[in-house]
């Protein structure tokens, strides 16, 4: 079976310097050109949460996904097409891709599981839905719509019309989402299955070419290195457009680094590929130095839409050297206090007075003319803005920020209010910084790569100790300190299988 | 008592030749120039739900409010002050205008009465809180914090002391706000305890003035005629900047129109007038005759989060033109079956034939092809978007509408499918067309004004039967009526009190 897509390409522009697989190219569609590595933004129901198509691109943002899943629930294939396709009915007009459905219905199905699928926990992987999986058989996955209760089929042949009926440019193949916890046996099997379903959805998809769109072959295989192994066989020989690195990447970052980069050390290099599910810096970084070119996660908005926003190394530098500031005008308080205090004892003469003054001092401690003491600083990759500290801080988020929340003036203490008072545009301001942070995030690592500085690139976006490279050195530090125990304990007891 | 605002003005421009007392003017503030007629959108708690200042500004919009009592309860009047006050944090920058916080305490806590008050009902009137209050002096009302259950009082001095910390442009002196239910006794002694705080309003007010900020009187005294009266020369007499109209104002339409009537009848004609809480169109027409010259509601946002978009005159004569197209497609449809059902009986010879021509076209009825019957065009002064007629309504909401929803291309379909998904964005984009429509509204009564086209103009912006002037007119032909009835039976029954 081969294949050629007219419509679209995808050129390699330049490769790392710095001796990883970085690279920067273009994918082309007919709906415009996306520079790589490029970032897409969730449209999951046909709409970013709280950000119109116009915010969107005025926050530079390529391309954008939908999901065939909550589409096909909700309002239904064939409705988008009469509205004329995703692009033309959400006003976004630019390069699409939507997902084949079956992460939803496998992989969320799984109930609680699905939060750890991907390394996601807590309050960040909460599902919005549960979408429950009736059956799987070779033909395809039965379930129940969360919408009207009914039962759906999805086959490959028929999430390949759903997503003809969608129109996004990018298309991708059916597959099954396995969560981490299922064992080799079933994930082996399973990945075998989804191999079939990708046959069936490229011919499926074969017979109704029209040109439009280009599809994508998925990776599975969990945890498992030799499945990851012929699954990455299986894309490269089959023909795809592009290749997607989806399932299970294990229960935490560790294990996700690892398995993406093992994934991808055999991965074909003349197609783009699409690291599914994945937004942290750290880990775009990471991917992008596996030879990563595009990546998605609801990431950035979701968590601006909880008014957490995405800050780069230099704001904790910034609020580092704020909270010594206020640590030295807490001491000099303090000092003065107890020279007052000092002062009205020799004064009054006896140890009454002594205490008059350092009950003075705990007032005012009390009243907040000496400052609180703080929670210490500690860098992660985002802020939390709702918390009590911005209270009163009258900042935007990042000076040198260009968002339209930053350079528009809306200061952390107006966020906090909104976030406080549930007014929704809270969300929209920290979810509109963090989606032009992203966009700027990629194009800095798109000129980085081309000018080999990617590692120094990467230390004005995350704070030391965030570092996808430093954790990379350390986990190999780990492996092989553990190796040389291991080693050492070995030649101890004497056994040898060698 | 007398006083000048030096930095304030209220210029009449022009003056209605058509026998009414709908004028133009500018109310001009130290944040510039409000072109009056004019509507004043609600940004509550110092944010319009949903839509950012830039998208206020560029749907065209002079002023927006924020409620004293939301501010105080969260952040406090402090904390806005600290963020440089409201124009500064929610980056409006333009003319504002803060209410006194009475209304929230008084007429909302009255709880489900609270959506009587100015003749509200159902979901539009559903309060989105329940303030209660605890208890009313002479020294001004105590109340509990909905945000955290706190004890709060507020007195006149206090609502000024707030409204300076919250630094709006236009703010207005304490008072209570009662429901129509109310009797007479109780409305007559809680005017005269507002005249009295307006007072000290006033005193409190003058104490702190530094020039930034004019100071408007409110009119109380319910549905009485003669309280009214009362109220209007207090407020006359007052050295107030500008006049409010508040208060219950009835439980129908008919009542508060004759309120509004009564009430303007001999307000000063120097001042600028304000009419609390009123934003319907028809309303809007009348109070604009009576010469009120300000208006806000939360009306046209929280219509438009719920799917509620306000639209002119022309959108039912089209629904109405489709609907009869339709009607003909369905009837052309219906006799084409007919025909092909007689023409198979014909050539089947036999009356079997025609009984499957029948079903047939029965089975065709039933499958769709044959339009189903609609539920009737009924004009209202807004269309509800998320009704399931515009699932499949490709249309824009209104193809001659220069919003930013309109103009760029946004559909009924598509709007239908956000808000049957829950998409924020479905509200986004219909509260800012109807912030737009607001504006437009505004500035063409204004042109209407001086052009003496008001009647006309009132013509394009509500469809036949929802009129205020035929309203109006309905209402004073069937006092008339009633008037003619009662005289007839005092002759037949020769009971006469003359």
């Amino acid at each position: 079976m081969h294949r050629s897509y007219p419509n679209f390409s995808f050129t390699v522009e330049s490769e790392c310097q710095e001796g990883t697989k970085a690279r920067t190219g273009t994918v082309s569609t007919p709906h415009g050109l996306v520079q790589t590595p490029a970032f897409i933004f969730c449209a999951t129901k046909a709409a970013i949460k709280g950000l119109s198509a116009e915010t969107m691109k005025e926050c530079g943002s390529q391309i954008i996904l939908s999901n065939t899943y909550h589409l096909l629930v909700q309002p239904g294939g064939e409705m988008i097409e009469k509205m004329g396709g995703l692009q033309k009915a959400t006003r976004w007009e630019g390069p699409m891709l939507t997902d084949s459905g079956g992460y939803q219905i496998f992989s969320m199905g799984h109930g609680s599981v699905g939060n750890e699928i991907k390394g996601r926990r807590g309050a960040e992987g909460g599902a919005e839905f549960a979408p429950s999986l009736v059956s799987i058989s070779e033909k395809g996955a039965r379930f129940k719509s969360y919408y009207d209760c009914s039962i759906k089929s999805l086959t490959p042949e028929r999430s390949i019309e759903i997503q003809r009926q969608l129109g996004a440019d990018l298309v991708v193949v059916l597959d099954e989402c396995t969560p981490f916890h299922v064992d080799k046996d079933y994930t082996k099997s399973s990945m075998h299955r989804t191999h079939r379903w990708a046959m069936r959805s490229l011919r499926e998809f074969i017979d109704g070419d029209d040109g439009t769109q280009a599809l994508y072959g998925i990776i599975q295989g969990g945890v498992y290195p030799d499945l990851r192994n012929e699954a990455v066989e299986f894309v490269n020989k089959a023909p795809f457009f592009g290749i997607a690195v989806g399932g299970s990447l294990g229960a935490d970052k560790a294990t996700m680094h690892q398995v993406v980069s093992h994934t991808m050390a055999n991965v074909r290099r003349d197609r783009p590929v699409h690291l599914l599910g994945i937004g942290g810096i750290a880990d775009i970084f990471h991917g992008v130095r596996q030879g990563v070119d595009t990546f998605d996660c609801v990431h950035p908005t979701r968590l601006g839409r909880h008014g957490g926003a995405l800050v780069k190394a230099s704001f904790w530098t910034r609020e580092q050297e704020l909270e010594e500031e206020r640590a030295n005008q807490d001491a000099a308080a303090e000092a003065a206090a107890a020279a007052t205090a000092e002062e009205e004892a020799s004064i009054g003469g006896d140890t009454m007075a002594a205490g008059v003054g350092a009950s003075k001092r705990k007032k005012r401690r009390r009243s907040g003319d000496v400052r609180k003491k703080r929670h210490p600083v500690v860098p992660r990759e985002h802020v939390n803005l709702l918390k009590g500290r911005y209270r009163e801080d009258h900042r935007v988020i990042d000076e040198d920020c260009g968002c339209p929340t930053c350079r528009g003036g809306y200061t952390r203490a107006y966020i906090n209010h909104l976030g406080r008072a549930g007014e929704l545009l809270g969300g929209m301001l920290v979810s509109q910084h963090n989606v032009f942070f992203m966009n700027e995030l990629m194009t800095s690592i798109r000129t980085a790569i081309a000018e080999g500085r990617l590692a120094e690139e990467e230390d004005k976006w995350l704070a030391p100790g965030l570092r996808a490279r430093d954790f990379h050195k350390r986990a190999a530090a780990e492996a092989a300190a553990a190796e040389a125990v291991k080693a050492a304990a070995g030649e101890e007891s004497g056994e040898s299988h060698h």
